[in-house]
């Protein structure tokens, strides 16, 4: 293709006042990639809708713009899509929420920090004093898979106020079938490295990780990320007792407050608010993320929310390929 | 080895009145290994204690004695053991309580049949009869590994009046743990498999059956063993439901109500009484079984019942060698 | 079924004077199960074919035996397929002919022992005596899985006056395709024990064998059939030196000289000569043999020997339901 | 860091007149980034010494920049290294070699393109001409890791006189031992597929592709570069013949001439020539690597080439820390 037809990336480093000093210790300037849309640069009087993108546990935006031979980089994929006349033009974010943990849930925690706050309140807001976005809920799409895609749908729920449309893919939900098989595992992990924190730092020391490490991992940052408590090792009440093995059922009562499925009915007005929402998932997801998902659209159906719910026959991994469908219906639904 | 210093098998063919027409269509006449000890048909007057080996799933009486060439046969085993001197003499009795489902528990339940009447009024009498054993329960044991272990554990809290000893190998216990785990796969295949009647039907005609499949099956046994339901599908009720994939607390509550680790506090009196107690497991059991073990084995001693407890550096597979460490044990308790 | 219409398994303890002092410290006595068929004991006068079969790498004769829940032990199976009518009445002996490396390729070796002599010279008479066979090539066959297979089919070219039938189900051929691809592994692991014999201390010291150790043996077992050498450490030369992981092109001309598909050729007439050639092999076979299996095939009908060649939508691992199409083969073919 | 001691990405797009028409049909216009170090563009008459960077197989030069939480991006990577002093500032160019078949072990190859023409003709003069290089081969570098360590290897024997000094990261050699074992695999995958090119556009067309899948691609890239054949499928002749399964000697022939460790002899003083040869490998390499450079290093101390060679306690995966190591050798080698 021309490169006059591509759009550009700019990678920002973003300096969080909100992330500044927070509990984990990790910094608070980011590199935040924006791409804007081929006639960005030329036709200098327009504006256009803006969609955030949220990478899934350890990931942060560069990584969508990652290289791979066989499945095009988010900004190469974008320039195909609108090149193709597939998808309108629209500014797209890419956030950086990491975390020492490998990833926040995009949600304010004491343990990790206020990563909803920076995101809502601080990153949207610099986007549209700089780049010539079409302000409003209306105009402001969120996406994301795995624990963006939980991100994407609890913003759709909380604060749709500032997204007005929401793309879902393969999220984060029904936790006690994602995240409950993974925690006697998780469990034996963290006892053998002498505890939470001892588990971090050798995670951190070791220059190959396993697949035990990132399991542990995962179920010590959704700790982090829902029960966060100042009293305990890290900051983070885990909800198995790393002492007695024993399931403290407090602590994951605190866990069930965030998932999505038990969310849903409290905030049925906001969802069906949305100018889009649409979630998919995967028939085959190793994290067994098709049950939650069919169980959130039948839940959607029998309210009447609309919504646009899909399965393809697949697992959890190498899904980016859906975006070719659910980045053109957030532009067509945000108005690009 | 001389052949004189072997024990013999005979393979009885049991007619169960009990298991006559059971609620899976299982037989109800089977074939039970009785081992007696080399002194056993010289000395024709002389009494033996006897001990009870429970397989585990997919397990029955007979597959004790199967050939391996690096781990002997319980015959073999015991053949050893005893001509070594670290092993008293006995008569070792290797029941078969297999259904359909892949095994029993060795408890009763409309879904399968009574297979803890069977083992303790049918069984244990009929051998006290036909072969010279000491009866009573101070010479009467009960050993078994993963639902064998289980239902050791088991027949040692609620029969002890019957069982005198017990050693339970990687046993069963924490269901949260050892079974909550599998329930969302298992979920999946029953679901893809069209029911779990269906699956059944389907496992039992491939003439090669996969790692998922067993999983699955593993899970369906538990439910016709701990929440049988004449409403339902074989009798009956798993604890998610296979239409919507929720969970069914009230039949999870049921499979509770059968964990040792919450059958403990009830049955204290009973544990205290057995002239052995013995439990081990792996560090690494792949069912999280160790977390269970080491919760009994701490309870025990808060409890100041005295047991043996001891870990092994592996899993849960491969462990027919721990028998070496309780079978002379059992032996001693017993007075061989 | 009636157990009148069960045959009846006899384990011999046989006494070799050929495996007498053997190179590996292998026992000379063998437990040997012989199946003799339902009408065996009434019909005192009746003389049956006789069909030996051989079982794979890591086991022995009395492994056929094993139990388990769905895949019936070969008497089971063999009663079964009598009492059907599907399959005439024949004796089934189950050969022992396992070594310390795992197995013998029923072939003699100065590093294992004389186990084709022992099969052929010593136990074939010794049956005929003791067992009412019918004597003679025409009336006795041989059959075998894996390593069992290759032994079938190599007995069926080199001693076709012995057996006049043959059923080889995916045995070892295509050494290249076979064997070539675990090699550079099973030199990894023998370096890292130190040696083939330290290896071998090690392997069966432990209590559990991981998948490399069996691969690794595998490799040093058919090093020691295929290429013994009395110079070497256990009296067997590996195809790769284990000092420098250097290819030994002489070495590995000596295996490739027990290739069946090398052998192919020189025996055309004693295959010819056989009244039932049966092969066959899974499409997915995880040691390739459906390629080398297709080839053998594919000469024998270009020489115009008449065979019956089979394919099975299935892997190399649990396929003893094959011997429900072959064993009837067999009795049909040698007269039963 | 503060930025101004970041070095600098640009990502050039080159219009390659070697590659255009290429027999793949890949594009002839590639992304090629390169990398300058922080005094770069403040020392405007300072020449830097320059290091290609070749990326293993399925990779190109973007790919060294994707981001990963926890192993630096190259660009990161080498901003650390030369802010940390460890390493002399550096240009680092990371070619773009890839074809359709994965890679191009940087190769010329009738059946994919004259990679080595394109790097050595083509683009080593252009980043000479447009970047301030201290040109010729005394500050001219090449490293990479796998097939970009077979390439690296490769030039630094037959192009000692364009490069001056290499790093080899577990770079393919000893092809008995790295290729042979997954040839049967691959000949079964292309059969399936019904053939090299049948595979190759299945391959393309799947939006997921599986472990088998990359292991056949794998052996068929090989294959395009080793052994191309213009009256075949793809002009590219497979060391198995897929019509028969048979090995095809004369091609595997063909495959061998590329073995660095059988060009090794030949190219014994361009070796010799080098200011660092430098080797490494994991002692756990899936691909049995460390096999090929134990024997490769051994063979440089018998001729008495100075090298530097290491062993790492892992595998062939996840290695890029490695470049911790390599690149401050490079740079000192080089007189940066």
């Amino acid at each position: 293709m021309a490169s006059g037809m591509r759009g550009r990336v700019q990678v920002i480093e973003f300096e969080s006042a909100v992330l500044r000093g927070n509990a984990a210790g990790d910094p608070h300037v980011r590199r935040i990639p924006v791409w804007t849309p081929p006639s960005y640069d030329a036709e200098r009087e327009r504006r256009y809708p803006v969609v955030y993108v949220l990478t899934g546990f350890t990931g942060r935006g560069r990584m969508l713009l990652n290289d791979n031979a066989w499945s095009p980089s988010l900004d190469d994929r974008l320039d195909g899509l609108v090149a193709s006349g597939r998808c309108g033009e629209m500014i797209v974010v890419m956030p950086d929420c990491m975390t020492r943990f490998g990833g926040s849930q995009y949600l304010n925690s004491a343990a990790t920090g206020r990563y909803a706050d920076h995101l809502v309140d601080e990153l949207v807001p610099w986007i549209d004093e700089h780049f010539r976005t079409r302000p409003g809920r209306d105009a402001r799409g969120v996406a994301g898979k795995s624990s963006g895609g939980f991100g994407a749908i609890t913003l759709g729920m909380k604060r749709s106020d500032v997204f007005g449309a929401v793309a879902c893919h393969s999220g984060d939900m029904y936790f006690e079938f994602c995240y409950g098989p993974d925690l006697p595992k998780a469990c034996s992990v963290l006892q053998e490295s002498g505890g939470a924190r001892a588990f971090l730092e050798k995670f951190e020391a070791k220059p190959q990780k396993g697949k035990d490490d990132f399991l542990a991992l995962n179920m010590l940052a959704m700790a982090a990320c829902y029960s966060p408590d100042p009293r305990e090792e890290l900051g983070t009440a885990f909800p198995v007792s790393l002492a007695t093995s024993e399931f403290r059922d407090d602590v994951w009562a605190r866990w069930l407050e965030h998932d999505p499925l038990r969310l849903l009915g409290a905030h049925a007005d906001a969802l069906r608010s949305l100018r889009l929402l649409y979630l998919d998932c995967g028939t085959k997801d190793e994290f067994h993320l098709h049950h939650g998902a069919r169980r959130f659209a039948r839940e959607l159906a029998k309210l009447g929310i609309t919504h646009h719910y899909e399965e393809f026959d697949d697992g959890h991994m190498n899904v980016p390929y859906r975006y070719d469908t659910s980045l053109p219906m957030l532009a067509r639904a945000l108005g690009a």
